[in-house]
């Protein structure tokens, strides 16, 4: 049976699987370390399109095209869509994938709404409502710079303790089953959009057997929500420290529902904390009595080379953990390298409204247990 | 079982119950026609605070705090909140329920949100995840306003088809129960949070017997999931118009997925499509087979009075929707007026980012069936 467990944690009674995914990043994500994983990579920040905010709705077009073609899937096989990004009322979501024609639940959770949409799209197919749901979520370092600090054309100086917004798009079809037939049809080639667009194709899956099932890449477990913790912080230059508190609180919490502990996990991977916000986790959970720093990994920090990128504190944004779920934890799972791990993004609550009326940075975070599928 | 039905609808196999709600609102409703019926109503557009969106929080905070008190519970009895508003990054939601420390699952669907919120409530509930979720959004005339078009500094005249935003929040606690016993101290005596804030409280709960169980005031048992829908519509002060066709998308596939007619509800109330959108909705489901000019109601239309107030087209906003429900919808099926009726919040998916670089205005709703608990 579905049941809640503790305070803010449940569990499905049967695993949900993450059938497929995709990732769609811009240039300077391509030539990160993560590089050669993504599935499309963009020529320009632009991706053909007029403005920054067009080009984020279309890196969220093309992962869902991307993750339905992985999975041989059409638009009208799926029950219904979660779905969110950072810029003022989810503009880049509205304009990205109404084509598709899929029931919209728009979400926003900051960064961390690819966690809040992985947990949703669980709730709703372990329910019994959906026998497949799909997950997207976008950030886009022009857009967000433009909603959030400055126009790019100032030039302006950004401090140490800042991040470097991704611009990235990742997708997830959630299924109730591990295994479905692959339609013959359905190979990457089939799902190349607009290859004008791409400089580079992953050619991962075009090897496959076409012939051959379509395995699950990993499955869902269990989910912790977490809720909004705001220690005062008021530098929209430090998101790392603002959103430390709020993914220790998450994870604490977690720890407590599931009576589990560190070691139990091969990662406990957050979204975008950075070199600033993973020291504050660290420390903040080793006050609380548990030791994180084996086995803490963020996104933010994995996505970019911090020597010859300098993204100053690390990626961030909603496209930053899900594009490295989907490329680089995901594989991991799949290839046994990891057996369990805990999948937090983390969000910071703010806006430029909030910011100039001299608000705090409180942040949130939510929480998926992603495990490997058996074979 | 749970299940999903047709396209974009699902099925709970037991209903969902609404155990408590409350409204709270600004100075223009409650001198409308709903006025005597909402739980408190502010001396001015600013409850006592600084800013347009500080004050938009507090009538969060207030909303929440009186639902909870009504049902005698404590935020520790909820399991999650499903909460959002129009600002951008939802910041009405993020500083003002962050106090009570419940798990966070933030929305977006512009005006439809409220619908979102019970839907996926619903899901949460009958999927065996939570015995009790809370459920809230707002919308605030100036916030709006200042978010979405001028700055009421300027003046601006605005043209007939352009709404007035609902100043307001409702809240619902949603539970598995239909029935639980009322803690000895929970009436609305101490609700109270700050009655210096308050020109006047309803009556209607403190005459209650405080012994006696509290009862649901409705229950949701359908839900179907809106897509969203573009006509091209660019004129953001002609909402009505833009969110209409997505009204009729969804309504159209609610009837298609449960086999129903129009005749089969009391009412079908739309949230706020006013006037100009009344007009639209009628003549697109007509074109398609359906008459609902017998039955449509809409929140926008009811919450003003057209000839004395003049809100133009009608009311609008995350709120509007809310409150109306909370006093008015909840009402009339407690009371056995109305046995079933089809709630949708529709929403127009706009940023002024969106507005400025020429898009349009597409429009989304997401349709709750609402039932009178048998007595």
């Amino acid at each position: 049976m579905n049941q809640k467990i503790g305070k803010a944690s449940m569990k499905p009674e049967l695993p949900v699987y993450i059938l497929s995914s995709a990732s769609v990043v811009g240039p300077k994500e391509g030539e990160g370390p993560l590089g050669d994983l993504f599935d499309l990579v963009g020529e320009d920040e632009l991706f053909g399109c007029n403005t920054w905010e067009e080009a984020e709705s279309n890196l969220q077009k093309d992962a869902v095209f991307l993750a339905l073609g992985k999975a041989g899937l059409n638009p009208w096989d799926i029950s219904c869509i979660f779905a969110g990004d950072l810029l003022g009322q989810s503009i880049a979501t509205s304009f990205g994938i109404s084509s598709y024609e899929i029931p919209l639940l728009g979400l926003y959770g900051a960064c961390s709404t690819c966690g809040e949409a992985l947990l949703l799209g669980t709730v709703m197919i372990a329910g019994g409502f959906a026998d497949k749901v799909l997950c997207v979520t976008s950030s886009h370092f022009a857009s967000a710079e433009k909603e959030f600090r400055f126009p790019l054309e100032y030039g302006s100086q950004r401090p140490l303790s800042a991040h470097w917004t991704v611009t990235g798009s990742g997708a997830f079809v959630l299924s109730r089953e591990s295994t479905i037939k692959r339609p013959i049809l359905a190979t990457m080639e089939n799902c190349v959009l607009n290859e004008k667009k791409a400089t580079r194709m992953s050619k991962n899956d075009t090897q496959k057997d076409i012939q051959s099932d379509i395995h699950a890449r990993a499955c869902v477990t269990g989910i912790t929500t977490g809720k909004i913790v705001d220690f005062g912080l008021k530098d929209s230059m430090n998101m790392g420290a603002c959103m430390a508190p709020a993914s220790a609180s998450t994870l604490e919490q977690h720890f407590i529902d599931f009576g589990s502990q560190p070691n139990d996990y091969d990662k406990i991977i957050t979204g975008d904390l950075g070199r600033v916000g993973q020291t504050v986790l660290i420390e903040l959970l080793k006050d609380r009595g548990y030791d994180i720093s084996k086995v803490h990994m963020d996104c933010g920090i994995e996505i970019y080379d911090e020597k010859e990128q300098d993204p100053h504190a690390g990626g961030s944004g909603c496209g930053c953990s899900a594009v490295t779920l989907s490329a680089y934890i995901l594989k991991q799972l799949e290839e046994g390298i990891w057996k369990k791990v805990l999948f937090m993004p983390t969000g910071a609550l703010l806006s430029k409204t909030s910011f100039n009326e001299g608000k705090s940075v409180p942040g949130i975070a939510h929480a998926v247990v992603l495990e490997a599928v058996p074979s």
